[in-house]
């Protein structure tokens, strides 16, 4: 058995997928903003004619968003300029309409300021530059990410999702739709990892189910072992009887990293990769808890998050403790987490608003509120 | 002109729609679990014949998981059980194989412990009982959620997504695919706000173009007000010249909230609801970053998040500052803001790299590092 520390610094080595990202660089295709660029609606005029001290100006017309640049003809007079437009030629000086009247074809600036020369001008190629890397590639998505792509007229292409398949095991197990006997129960698990994995980047899911039957096992494996990145089988991975899966996999030549860690839950995890068919078999406990808690500490883990502990835990077993919690964000400024009142690991139900789960190591038994530990999201950010 | 605090409660009180949530309360379909439940790979035997010091039992059989229930012959002697099969009757007590040897048909409990009734079960009906609310309607959702529902048989029903139509106005933009004229930019806005709506939990994201031409905008209206939920336009509502949208709506009969908020980017913003057709009319101003604020500070918020500035800023005007930033986790367990180094407020490119946006108040003017201010997140989590 080994600790915690160990087994995620092997799924780090060993691991050679990750969730989508943006798969290129993208270079901005010219300047931005490609002209000096009105920022605000008023009058563009010459800035030495105003630091001169000249009040009137001549309009002597208007520039558009979307039109050519124009040109302003007298430097003593005007053009009215809208937010986006190219900054006319001759002129270096927007004074916004709050600040002047408009008469008979004159602008009168009305609001005494000290003005600089390109005040309320974007200069071209302040941003940036063409050619410079907008937005790297490896970086997860968000809106403004769409919003530069879009800009710069390129695709948002992503890495292409891991392919994944999860697998549950177990003949208690009936489908969704079935009405479980009384010893039976609704196959579960295979959802809640699928929908997670989805909410955090990993696209491309697969669900199979197998009964308990090693041959049939064996055989599902040599299919599909080559068409997967990952295989996450659910069940099957304690010290029971009918606990046939890593000798299973053993058999089919997959090389064993580690079975068992010292945690709760997820004590009987299983981890191992199959250089031949170049992919990654994960064994995780049947217990749903777990089988999440393992999805989000190790194959999933997102940004690194700490967080406070809002009330004093004692749990005094030599294993980490994965614990439940729901994230309060306080008025200080930290996050704080609350645990759930937990009877038993077994079900799902014990998760409902929980908003991830914090990392109580081995050691201490005594962990008090207020005390700093890391934080694992059910959802990314 | 009304404050961010004023705009944000006239928001609140006039929104009728929110992101997709669940749709129904998930209630337990019998009680879970729904028998005594095995805990750990061992043996089960009778409390009180252990208590009264018996060490060696005979084993009688087996009790996988999946079959239902056995039943103990002889109170003196044990069934081996697998974790999840249902507790033999006769039986209360689990002994995991770690602490005994098993030799010539008989279990001896070599490990010497104090044992309580019912230990390393799981007690019929102790997560919950039949017919208890398991998942509340309204809760958005995770994996957790996805394997609460998949166990009780039910389908993960969401609400409707609000339908959203995002219009961009503004003849200096063409589309994406296009090279656009010095003068001219891509239309990216409505990507970026397409692609933070769907992010967050909206799902029905319809994009269309139109000219600046009133009369265009007016018929488009007519047409489409009834389809959508939600109709967010991008640009034509500052107080340029051809900035006439929010005359096109109130002649179209739309009710306007108010117009124009104290803060920076943002403050063209225009907001009004449909009363005849049932909608909501939001314009956003058309300078990408303004959009995108006030998308999440208005429309889509998400949970409120509490976050220390790492460094001082300062900003003399007397509007409220929405300020990119990037979050850092510290191992104080405070979430860390970072405000990026932005020159102008124009383009996507300031926002690569933040992960959302501060809220500054309008008074004071100098902001200190370690201060709390509020934290919007491109992310929802």
């Amino acid at each position: 058995m080994i600790d915690v520390e160990t087994a995620s610094q092997i799924f780090k080595a060993k691991l050679t997928f990750n969730a989508q990202r943006t798969a290129f660089d993208i270079k901005a295709d010219r300047a931005y903003p490609p002209f000096n660029r009105v920022m605000m609606d008023g009058i563009a005029v010459s800035f030495d004619e105003f630091q001169a001290g000249r009040r009137e100006f001549l309009i002597e017309g208007v520039a558009p968003a979307g039109e050519p640049q124009k040109t302003l003809k007298l430097m003593t007079s005007c053009l009215e300029v809208m937010t986006g437009a190219p900054l006319p030629k001759g002129t270096d000086l927007v004074i916004p309409y709050e600040h002047i009247q408009l008469n008979a074809g004159k602008a009168l600036v009305t609001k005494d300021l000290d003005r600089q020369r390109f005040e309320n001008i974007h200069a071209v190629g302040s941003d940036c530059k063409m050619g410079e890397v907008m937005l790297k590639a490896g970086s997860v998505v968000n809106g403004p990410h769409a919003g530069i792509a879009a800009s710069l007229g390129s695709k948002l292409t992503l890495t292409q999702s891991p392919r994944v398949m999860i697998i549950s095991t177990g003949d208690e197990l009936v489908e969704v739709e079935e009405t479980p006997a009384p010893h039976q129960i609704r196959r579960s698990n295979v959802h809640a990892l699928k929908y997670s994995l989805e909410l955090n980047g990993f696209s491309d899911v697969t669900l199979d189910h197998l009964k308990d039957d090693p041959l049939a096992v064996a055989d599902h494996y040599q299919k599909h072992a080559k068409e997967f990145d990952l295989l996450i089988y659910s069940g099957g991975v304690s010290k029971g009887k009918f606990d046939y899966l890593p000798n299973v996999w053993i058999e089919m030549g997959v090389t064993k990293h580690f079975h068992e860690v010292a945690q709760r839950p997820g004590k009987p995890l299983w981890f191992g990769t199959d250089e031949k068919n170049k992919t990654t078999v994960v064994g995780l406990p049947g217990n749903p808890v777990s089988s999440l808690v393992c999805l989000h500490r190790y194959l999933i883990p997102g940004r690194q998050i700490h967080v406070r502990l809002s009330e004093e835990v004692v749990f005094k077993k030599d294993l980490t403790y994965f614990l439940p919690v729901v994230l309060e964000s306080r008025p200080d400024g930290a996050l704080w987490a609350k645990p759930l009142k937990i009877k038993n690991s077994g079900e799902f139900s014990a998760l409902a608003g929980s908003d991830g789960f914090i990392e109580l190591p081995a050691e201490p038994s005594f962990f008090k509120a207020g005390e700093v530990f890391s934080f694992f999201s059910w959802r990314h950010f």
